[in-house]
């Protein structure tokens, strides 16, 4: 980013909105054409997300939660490396300079800087006469080799999520006025609960550690459930068996499955869960549970690593497969 | 970037044209959910560039150069904050999957990759209804507290520019069918040297170690020489007087300021030069002339750091302020 100079709109706009998060040194206040991150012999773990208007978030979702969710998004994906945050850059592609809209998305964004110990570093402000985009390329660190990989699920392992799965897709079909709005037409409670799981994902960077310590391999969960759980599997070159009753859910979502509204397949293939999705090793099982215990984060197991290469199963109460149209959410 | 897997358009896409290129270790061959960079001691130089088609490049821009251009206007970053490259990571927001397209690319940003010894390490593909967006985040490495700030500039420093300035910002005029287009009309092969520099600008990364060694303050010249300078005295509280008529030209840019088919501030208020402007302590300027020399790169001496914080000053061969109506490009 630019430094401040009175003829360039651009840079007065960071200098407005963005300077006053940029808190950390090696952000220079936003004043030079780089930052620095200091490494002192850890590895630097890099992420990057870009959501798009229209595509990845809606045009009347409110700036602060648009803010906290591209920056959740990747503090999820650092979480889910076992890595501990050290620092973000953002790239904005705007249609047009409105204060009001800049001064609550730099606020939201702000505040979870600052809760998740992850400091603005840099980025770029440009125009577009397209739809608004915003990319986050977020870092973080591991001690040296230490990244918790896709590729470590071994068969035998158990396959563990965090907090509960399908909330997200849940709620942007409330937001879009699908069956889980019409099927909660009396309960405004639970249809914001869902909405909120939607706009604001809670990254468990708290269970980094413990991920680092027990996990044979891990991702977030971003696409659903059962496509990202078949990546992990293809990367470690295994399978797995899951048996879908015990994959944790909400009240809310456990309801309109219970009333046959939605298919379990909404819910695991939906995606924006941001939880994490692991396979822990049987001896190590234990003490990750007690760990999450500690940090407060939900912990499920939900089936097992098996070896071979076919495609993952999902199991109902009767023990018959189910069958899924689809996996996950795909651009293209 | 996430791993193949034969549902997801957006994997297959990923593996077919990326993955290739993605040669780094620490790239994980874009099978995981981040990367990894290995930074032994040193300083992490992060910086981030997004371009927008009709914004940043035309539709019509040749995909090889397009990507080529991206990548080297970050390398231009990290080149001139001393900065050795260490990879970097794409968001590539598109309209569809054109495979005659993503190839071209790809070629383009894995032979510059390759060239400038910055590898791939990960990224996101994501679909957009609006302009094609390429953003990259690249990282360079410096010994620690080495890299090159704006903010170094003392007075009685000699301001100094690599290459010729302004020849971009023609190239752009001549493919919107400017001035320098009539006045270059029976000249194809100038043409065509002054949009190849706007399509593929040559970023001075070989001079990196002695702008490092030699230089006070330095940033590249993105958004023009004029409005450019003025941020690096910006940040370094103090001013400049620059002898315009010193400014290096190219033949073709000398020729149309001479015939006064465009004036002095197309050359530097225009933008996309991509070369690095810094300032030199007088002691350093012989040793620094010399590096350049060897490293085959045109170095300029254009003028002196002042005491205060009076506008930059460009005079003409009269010694009279040139007075310019714009000094840079601005977004908003």
């Amino acid at each position: 980013m630019a430094s401040a100079h009175p003829a360039s709109g651009e840079d007065s706009l960071i200098a407005r909105y963005f300077k006053p998060i940029a808190t950390d040194p090696g952000a220079f206040a936003l004043t030079d054409d780089a930052a620095i991150l200091n490494a002192d012999g850890e590895d630097i773990v890099v992420t990057t997300d870009a959501v798009v208007e229209g595509v990845h978030f809606l045009s009347n979702d409110p700036p602060e939660t648009l803010a906290r969710k591209v920056l959740r998004v990747n503090l999820s994906d650092l979480a889910a490396k076992g890595a501990t945050p050290a620092g973000f850059v953002l790239t904005l592609a705007l249609r047009a300079v409105d204060d009001g809209w800049l001064s609550a998305f730099a606020r939201g964004l702000g505040e979870d800087a600052k809760h998740y110990a992850c400091p603005l570093l840099g980025g770029d402000t440009v125009s577009t006469p397209g739809p608004l985009t915003v990319s986050i390329t977020a870092f973080g660190r591991v001690p040296r080799g230490k990244m918790v990989r896709r590729s470590g699920a071994r068969p035998g392992d158990r396959v563990m999520v965090t907090g509960t799965i399908g909330d997200a897709a849940l709620g942007l079909a409330v937001l879009k006025g699908g069956a889980a709005a019409a099927g909660l037409a009396n309960d405004a409670a639970a249809r914001d609960r869902l909405v909120g799981r939607y706009r604001i994902p809670e990254p468990r960077n708290v269970l980094a550690a413990a991920i680092r310590d027990h996990a044979s391999a891990a991702m977030d969960v971003s696409d659903g459930l059962a496509g990202d759980l078949t990546k992990l599997c293809a990367a470690s070159g295994v399978s797995a068996v899951i048996d879908a009753p015990q994959i944790p859910t909400s009240t809310e979502a456990a309801e309109l499955l219970a009333r046959g509204v939605v298919g379990i397949e909404a819910l695991i293939a939906g995606g924006d869960d941001y939880e994490v999705l692991c396979t822990v090793p049987d001896a190590a099982c234990a003490r990750f549970a007690e760990d999450a215990r500690r940090a407060g984060v939900a912990l499920t197991s939900i089936g097992t690593v098996v070896a071979g290469t076919a495609p993952v199963r999902f199991l109902d109460a009767q023990g018959r497969d189910i069958v899924l149209a689809r996996l996950s959410y795909s651009h293209f």
